[in-house]
C-alpha cells in the first residue's frame, strides 16, 4: 500500500481543510503570528503506533519540522514522547486535533491488531489476522494501513481488487456453484476468487468449482475443524485458502486458529476502533 | 445541523465512489444487469439508529427506492428490519458495504450517547452529554449528527465556530487571564468563549475575565463539586456554563452530573465508536 | 480566521487555475521562457490594504519571490509601491490579473470598513462595525478577512457558526418568542443566539426569552434610542448585545452609534464593494 | 456563454455547500422538517435582472419548485415580486442568502451595464460597452454573463481565448511591433490579436503589424478622436477595431463614443459592483 | 467493472465541464433557447461499439432522452444509426464533441480487441487477449471497459489490485527469486502474484517460488513454445498461468497462441487507439 | 498555452493519484523504503518528443530529481536516453507507468504532426497543419500542446474560445447565411468566426456575410482549388482564411496544400494517436 508522499499529502491537506472550515478563530484571536513553538506528541497509554508517516508528511506539507523517535508499527509506552513537531504556533495549534484524530485512530487499530497477532505467535500459530472492508467511510486507506502496521493482512481494498462472492450475491445468482462458475468465466485472470459459505458442503462445492479462497462465515471452531478435515480428505487443503470470519473474539482466536484455517478476519479491527490515547503538548515557546 | 439533501448527496456519492474504485468486479462478473431486488436492512442487536436519512438520500441518488420504518434517533430491536431498499441489484450490492459502514458507525455513536443520556434522565438530572472534536477525520458531520440523534450536544463543529482556549493555547499565551483577555478583544461578538482549566483558581479567573463556558479538564467529581461551590459563592453559577471533560465514564457519569456541572463531554463518543451490528439481506429477487 | 498557509494556498491555486483555463495564449506566444522579471504592485489611490498575505502565499506557491513593504491592514498612499514580486515572467504575467482582482477587492473592503471604523473612533465611540453574510458567493473567507483587516467584526462565517433567527424563520415558526424558545431548546450550548426584530416590543420579548444578541432591523436612530432605553429600564442593557442593521450609511453612522447600540452591521461592506485601484508594473527585465 | 444546465448546477451546488459549512444550525434548531413554504423574491429597487436562470437551476437541483415572472435581462421595478420559490422550508431558508448574493451581484452588474448601453442608444451611438477581466476571482462566468444580459460585450473569458498584449507584455518584449510580430507568428490562426497602446503612434504601428483590435489605454476623448482620424487617413478605420479603456465614466461615455471608437470597456462593471437590492420573503406557510 | 450509474455520471459530467470551459459561445450565439431537436449517432465505418452506456448516462444526466438500438459490445455497420439523442438543441450541440470523443475512442478499442479475439476463435484457440496498463492517463476505466466489451481481459486496473513484478522491480531487488519471495511474504493473501521474466530459466524460478502468473516478456513464439514445454515437464503447466507480452501483432497472434500460453497481452490495444469513425447528425428540428 | 508550473503540477498529481488507487501493492511488497535509484527514459524508436516539461514538473513535485538532455519538440533517436529521473525507488516505480503513458501519447502526437509539417516544408509550402477538438476526453490540454510542439496549430481549445459553426448548427438555424448573421450579431468582438461549409457556394456566402475563417469540409483537392479560385475572383482570398478538413491523409497532404488553402486540419492527429515507444529503465541502485 505505497502511495507517493506527495499524493498522500493532498489527501491529508483535504482532511485538515475540512476540519478548519473558514479559519481557526481561537488561534487567530490569541496566538501571535510568527511565534515558533516545539510540541511533543506523547503516548498516554502503551500500544503499537501507526500514523507517524502521515503526521510527518502533513507537518512537512504545512511548513513545520517533524521528527519521529520511533517507526510506524513500533511499540510506544505510556508517557513516551515519540514525535516532535516544531514551527509556527498558529499552524500547529490549528492542525493539532486533526493530526491526533488520525494518529489515535490508526494507532488504536494497529494496537488491537498487534495484540491478536501476538496472541497467535505466542501460541506458535502461523494463521493470519485480516481486516475486512468494514472500515470508516472515506478512511479505508488509513484503516487498512494501520492493520498492516499491526502485523495483519489488509484484505481487499477497493471493490475492484478481488472477487468476493458474499451471501447476497449467492441469493441473487441462485447457488454457490453458479456464482463461482460465472466468476470464473467473467473475471479477469489477474484476480483471485473468494466465496463466503455458511456450511461445509458449500465450501466443498466452491473448492471443486475452482475458488481460490473460501470464507467460512460464522462457523464455530468445531465447524471450522470439520471443514478443514473435509478439505484434507478431498485434497483441497493447502491449495484452497480457508478464511474464518464472524464471531471471532480475542478469547476464541487461538481456538479458531488451532482448527486449521489460514486466515482469521475480524470486522471490529476497523469498525469498532478504540482510539489509542495520545496527546500533543507544546513544550517550548521560542 | 441541517444540510440541504442535494448537498449531502454529493458527499455521500463521493464516499461511495472512493469505495468502489474502478468498479465492483464481483458484481460485474456474476450479477445480471437489469435485475431488480428488494433488500432489508436489519438490526443484529438493539440500539438507537442514526444514518437513516443518509441511506435514503443515497438510495434515491442512486436511482433506488428506499423506505424507512423508523425515524433517525428511534430505537431498533435485535432482528428488526427497519429499512427497505429496492431496485437494481448491481447498484445495491455495490453500495451495500459503504451504506452499512456509515449506518453502523452512526448508530453506534447514537446508541452510546443515548445510553448516557438515559442514565442521566433516570437519575433526574438535566446535565447535557456532549461530544468533542475527537471524531474520525473527514466524518465530523456524520459523527456529530449521530451524537445529536442520540440526544447529545454536538459541541463545536469546525474550528471556526466557537472560541475554545485549550492547554496549549494557554502555554503559548502565558496565562488563562491573558488568553481570555485577548479572545475578548479579538474575537467576533457572535462567538462564545470557552476556556479549558485545570484547577478551580483558573476557573474563577476565567469567569472573572468574562468567559462564557469553562471546561474543567480532568477534574474528579469532588473537584467539580468544589468548582461549583466556588462559583456559587462568587455569583457565577448559572451565568457561566460549567463543562466537565476528561476521565468521565458510564460508571462515574451520574456522580459527575450530581456535582453540579451543566455539561459532561466525552471524547470516546466519537473517537472510540463501537459500531452497531446491522446487516443487509436481499429478500426478494424479481 | 487563521487558515494554515498551505491550505489557503490550495484555494488560491484553484482560483488561478480557473482563471487561466487551458493556458495563457498571450504569454505563450510572446513572452520568452526562463525570462526573469521584477514587478511592483502599486497603489493608484490611497486606502487600507488587504490581501498581502494571499499574494505572498500565491507567489511563493508559484515559485516566485514576493516581498511586502507593508502589512495587511496598513495604509497605502497613491503612488506607493508596497509589494514586489520577482521571478519567471510567464508565471507573473499569467497570474497578474487574478492576483490584482483579489487584492483590489479585499483592499476595497478594508478601506471602506476602516473609513467607518475611524469615523466612530473620531467620535470617540466604541461601537463595533460589522459585516453581514452578504458577500460574493465563494469569496466569503476573503471578504470577511478584509473586514477584519479594516478593523471591523466579521460576524457569522458559515451557517453553522451562530444561531441567527431572521424574519423568514419567524414567519415559519410563528413568533419571536416561539423561535427563541426552540433555539434555546435545540441549539448547542456552544452557540450564541441572535434574533432579528422589527420593533421594540419584539426586542424585549427576545431578551426575556434568553437571546444573546438582538438585531434591530431597519430601525431609525430614534427607534434605536428607544430600544436602548427600554433595555436599560428592563435591566437587559449591557447583558444582551444590541446590533443595528439596515439603512445605515456613512452619513448616519455616528447618529446610530450615539443611540447606544453595541454593533452596527452593514451589508454593503461586502455586497457593494468598490475595488481599490492597484496595478502591477514590470520594473526590471533581467 | 451557454453551459449545459446540469454542469452549471454543479458549480451552484458547490457555492451553496461552501456557504452552508457543516450545517445550518438555525434552521435545524427552529424550522420543522417537512414543512412546505412559498417564498417570493422581490425587487427592493428597480433595475435589470440577471441570475434568474441560476436561481431556477439551483432551486430545481435542490428539489424546490421555481417560477420566474420575467426573463433574465428584463427590467424589474421596485416592489415587484419576480420569482417564486416553493418547497421544503429548511432547504429554502438555508439557500436563501447564497441565492440572493448571486442574484443581487449579477443584477447589479446587469443594471449598471444596461444604464450605459441605454445612454449610448439614446445618443444614437452603436458603440459597444464591454467588460474587462477585472471580475471577482472565481465568479468570472457569472460576472460576464451579467454583462451580456445587460447588453454589454463580455470580452475575453479565460486567458486562453484571445491574444491580448498589455503594457507589461510590451515591457518584457521591448516594443509594440516586436510583440505583435511574435503573436502573429506563434498564435493560433483561430485567435484575434489585441494590443493595448498608450499613444497614437503605437496604435498605428500595431495596426500596420496586423493587429485585429487596438485598445487605447487611458486616452482622453480628444486623444481617441486623434487616433480615429489617424486610422481613417491610414485606411485602417473599420478594418482594425478600436477599443477605448481606462478612465471612462458614465459622464464621459457619450463623449468617448462620439470620438469614434468601436468599443468602450470599463473595469468597474465587474470590479466595483453595486448589488441590486433584492430580498426573499416567505409568503405562505403550508 | 460495474460502477453505479450515478457515480459514473459524475465523472462524465466532469469531462464535459472541462471541455465546455466558460461556455459554448457558438451555441449561445446562434442556437435558440428551448429549441428541441432529434439527433442520430451514426457509424461511418463498421466495428464493435463501446460507450453506449456512457452516452445514455450522460444524456440522461443532461436532461436529454437517449435511445440505443444496439447494446455495448455489438457490431455496427457503416451507415447504421445506432443511437438517438433528443432534447434541448443547445445542450446536445455543446455535448456533441465530448460524447463522440469518448464513443469513438472506446469503440476503436473494442473493435481492435474484437478483431484479435475473433482471429483466435477462428483458429479455435481459447487463449485470452488482454490489455495492459498502457492506457491514456485519466481514461483507464473507459479504456479497460472497452477492452472487456471487445471480448478481452482488462488485466490490472489500479496499482493496488494485483502484484505485478516487472523488470525494474527485479533490478532493484536483485533477482526474480528474491522478488517473488518478498512478494509472497508481504502481499495480502487476496492478491495474485505475477512476474515478468525475460528467459525460460527465470520463468521456471518464478514458478517454483510460487508465482501465480508469469509474463513472458518479448519472447518469440519459439521461445514461448520452449517455456511451455519446460513448464509441462516441470509440472507447472495449467497451474501457473503463462502470459506473453511484447511484440505480438495481429500477424503473429495465432502463432503465439499456438505456442501454448494462456494469455496474450498487447499494449497497443489502449496506447495506440485508432478511433472508430462515428458522427452525430441533427435529424429533426422541432 | 502556458500554464503556471504549479497549476499544471496539480493536474499531473491528480492523474497519478487516479492511477495509483489505494496504493501500489507491488512496490510496497518488494521495494525497500528509502532506497535511491537512477532511471533513464529511453526512446525505443525515433520521433519528436513532447511531454518532457510534464515529466520534469511531476518528478519535482514528487521530490525526485529530473534532468532532460533534450527540449520538448526536439528529435529523439532510437536508443537515446533523453531524460533521467533520480530519487526514491518506490516513488519512481509507482509513477513510472503514468509518466510513460503521458510521454508516449504526447510524443506520438508530436511525431505525427512533425512528419506532416516537414512534408509541407519539403514541398516549400507555408500551409499550416492544425488539430481539431477530436482529442481524448480530459486530455485536451496535453493533446493540443503536443500538436504545438510538433509544429502544428492547436486550433480551438475550449468551446468558449472561437465561434465555430458546424453542420449541425446550420441544420438548426436554417442556412449558412442566417448562422453567420446571428454569430456576427451576438458574439463578442474578441472572437473570430469560423464556418464549416460543404460546397463552394456556401463558402462564398459565408465570406460575404463576414466570416473570418471558412472550413471546407470533406472537399477533394480539386474542389478546394475551385474554392480558392472563386475566392480570388471575389477578392476574399488572403482576407478570409481557408481551412480544409476531412479526408486529408499523409498521401494527399501536399496536393491539398497546393490547392491553396491556408490551413489543413486533421482529426487523427489527436483521435487516433500511435504512441511513441519509450521506456524507463532503472540504471543504478544506490
Amino acid at each position: 500500500m505505497f502511495v507517493p508522499r506527495k499524493i498522500l499529502e493532498e489527501k491529508l491537506k483535504q482532511l485538515l481543510a475540512e476540519d478548519v472550515g473558514q479559519g481557526d478563530v481561537t488561534t487567530a484571536a490569541i496566538v501571535p503570528e510568527r511565534q515558533t513553538v516545539d510540541a511533543s506528541i506523547i503516548a498516554k497509554e502503551s500500544g503499537t503506533v501507526a500514523g507517524i508517516e502521515e503526521i510527518l508528511i502533513l507537518a512537512e506539507a504545512l511548513g513545520l519540522e517533524g521528527e519521529a523517535y520511533i517507526s510506524d508499527g513500533g511499540k510506544i509506552e505510556r508517557g513516551q514522547a515519540f514525535l516532535k513537531v516544531s514551527g509556527d504556533a498558529q499552524t500547529i495549534l490549528s492542525a493539532e486535533r486533526m493530526m491526533l484524530n488520525l494518529l489515535c485512530r490508526m494507532s488504536g487499530i494497529a494496537t488491537a491488531t498487534k495484540r491478536l497477532v501476538e496472541k497467535l505467535q505466542e501460541a506458535r500459530m502461523v494463521t493470519k489476522v485480516a481486516a475486512t472492508r468494514k472500515s470508516a467511510p472515506g478512511l479505508l486507506y488509513f484503516d487498512k494501513k494501520a492493520v498492516l502496521l499491526g502485523g495483519g493482512d489488509p484484505h481487499r481494498l477497493h471493490l475492484d481488487d478481488t472477487i468476493l462472492i458474499k451471501d447476497n450475491h449467492i441469493t441473487v445468482v441462485g447457488s454457490v456453484e453458479a456464482a463461482v462458475k460465472k466468476a470464473k468465466q467473467n473475471a479477469s485472470f489477474t484476480k483471485k476468487i473468494e466465496v463466503e459459505v455458511t456450511n461445509v458442503a458449500d465450501a466443498l462445492t466452491a473448492a471443486k468449482a475452482g475458488t481460490d479462497i473460501i470464507m467460512l462465515d460464522n462457523f464455530s471452531p468445531k465447524q471450522v475443524k470439520q471443514a478443514v478435515e473435509t478439505f484434507k480428505k478431498a485434497g483441497f487443503f493447502g491449495k484452497v485458502l480457508l478464511e474464518a470470519s464472524g464471531g471471532i473474539t480475542e478469547a476464541t482466536l487461538v481456538e479458531y486458529a488451532s482448527a486449521g484455517v489460514d486466515v482469521l478476519s475480524l470486522g471490529e479491527l476497523t469498525h469498532s476502533v478504540r482510539a489509542l490515547d495520545i496527546s500533543l503538548e507544546v513544550t517550548r515557546v521560542c
